[in-house]
């Protein structure tokens, strides 16, 4: 077991199940729910059960999927705690993947102003990326965490051997953000990083390196005025790409959109004159040779730019982003033009 | 002019509009939006933009009442501040009651994880109550304020001015706060208090020492860990009939209800020997002669034993409740049963 330290909660990689339970026992609570979606009720719930000895928590099942990141699905989280008479101090237990940690996070933070809540994130994507920030929210009116909080969970509890519970698909979505915090901040990282991932591997090691940097970041600014802007490299262009396939018949998860979002942003920084030709090559490359290549219809290319406009990093309608001046080497508070961004996506639909 | 120091926000009561307008500009925000219900667009936005100047912010107007202290209002805020394209640097001024100060405030500490908001309260409830602890929320499920978040807003600005537009059973309904911070903290404010109250006198020097006992009280306990408790006195049985009375055809104001409750409370305290009985019968006399008496149906009183159950205060299913230890010295997490709620009601119901 490994332990994440320095943060203001206890965050812990591998068989963590016995300070799991101490720390429930310290916190005392009048009652403990379990938030799961169908697939972690299925996959994850069995082994959480078996592993904590619980049989009289209470469930409270949500259906799984990006689009249920809702307020709708919220309401429905929040009546299920008054039906159990849940009050101040009752516990929930998040487990699942990003969207159960961020939704079931912000439900937690806003009942009756605030319950206690633990992380126990079941995805490669949330265990490397939610896991530390303590961003927490869903999605409205088709943009998304547009809503939500930023609240300290109890603890985060990181078990990989879920990750074998995973597609491929679902496994590598997590690894968009482990490339993110290695082009950001590590170019040694960045190299080593393999192009294949395997569930067979004990990924610890790298879910431990990608945490620490990113816990690097958010210690230095928890409240993204400045340096926290980094982890979203990537996500201006990515995210507006991710809300408009969420819309298509065939959506795309997180990191897949991530992928192309990088590609995008890194040839805005190839127009801005911070990365060289090469490096965009070489960038481009690794990235399409970990993720494959998704085509985005050229037909969504405008809507993908009016999403940008509206992203929350933005000030007085000027669209902000965090761009590589160099492999390894992020900064943020960028201004870019919806053209850079154009011209980003033309760029990425060339590996067609 | 009067200024409430040592707050972590600067809070205001009398001619404060140039105050304000510097600190609005500090703010640099990239837009202005202003909250009003409907009552306070016709009464009170005159005043506001002509004293500010301010012709350009952007109004946001929902109905009055506490009935759309609700979810659903919540979400036409948002949606207006995204037709808008409202960001992270937008400030929203809340316009209005403790209705428009608690979901407004709420509405900003969610929108995008948080824009900066100013309350300017309009009723004599929220500039006494409501402009000093940064608790914002919402009515869910039938439970008052039972979603909602801790954030503080930029600044808080007090004009007595506006209670010249409320009725006089609205303002009545703010006498009810100033009574309960005196009997928790202060007998001899208690005897100085008037009974009656009449818009045409200056109340900046009562607002001004009744806001004091409550930034005492919360700066000495912001999170309601302890002493913060004793601002809940008359609260638990008075948001229970608050709660079911507003399911009725004529529901009551959030004072009126308080100060019922206070009685209630009262003879809960003197079922636990903690207050005289002469001490209940000056208390009650002194209250009814202020607020009048309303009835409360004898067929509603299990519902509102019920609702109680359900307070945020409680644990582990256990009624938690702030009694008088005499007058002027309230004492929180006293335990109380629903018997003692019953008998409560029933004395109160014997002064019709």
């Amino acid at each position: 077991m490994r332990e994440i330290q320095g943060l203001s909660y206890p965050l812990f990689i591998g068989d963590f199940w016995e300070v799991l339970l101490t720390k429930i026992s310290e916190l005392a609570p009048s009652q403990v729910f379990v938030l799961v979606d169908q697939n972690t009720k299925a996959h994850c719930l069995p082994v959480f059960l078996d592993k904590t000895g619980f049989s009289d928590s209470k469930l409270i099942v949500v259906p799984s999927g990006e689009r249920f990141k809702s307020l709708e699905t919220c309401q429905q989280i929040w009546r299920s705690l008054f039906k159990y008479k849940a009050d101040r101090h009752s516990l929930l237990i998040n487990l699942g993947g990003g969207v159960i940690g961020d939704m079931g996070g912000f439900c937690a933070s806003v009942y009756m102003r605030g319950i206690p809540f633990i992380q126990v994130p079941t995805t490669l994507l949330s265990q490397v990326d939610a896991s530390v920030g303590s961003k927490l929210g869903v999605d409205f009116n088709g943009f998304k965490n547009s809503l939500g909080s930023f609240r300290d969970p109890e603890g985060v509890y990181i078990a990989p051997g879920f990750l074998a519970t995973l597609s491929d698909r679902e496994l590598l979505s997590g690894y968009a953000e482990i490339v993110k915090h290695a082009l950001i901040r590590d170019e040694a990282l960045w190299r080593a990083l393999p192009k294949e991932l395997s569930k067979e591997h004990d990924l610890s090691a790298i879910i431990h390196d990608s945490v620490k940097i990113k816990r690097d970041i958010v210690q230095a600014d928890p409240m993204e005025k400045g340096l926290r802007k980094l982890l979203n490299f990537g996500h201006t262009i990515g995210h507006a790409i991710e809300s408009v396939m969420l819309e298509s018949s065939e959506p795309w998860l997180h990191g897949e959109s991530i992928a192309a979002g990088m590609i995008c942003e890194s040839h805005v920084a190839l127009q801005c004159n911070m990365l060289g030709p090469e490096e965009l090559k070489t960038l481009s490359d690794k990235i399409l040779s970990i993720f494959g290549y998704k085509a985005i219809p050229a037909s969504s290319f405008m809507r993908i730019v009016e999403k940008t406009r509206l992203d929350k990093k933005n000030r007085s309608g000027r669209i902000m982003c965090t761009l590589l001046e160099g492999i390894g080497n992020g900064t943020y508070d960028k201004e870019i033009s919806e053209a850079h961004i154009l011209k980003g996506l033309e760029y990425y639909a060339n590996f067609a």
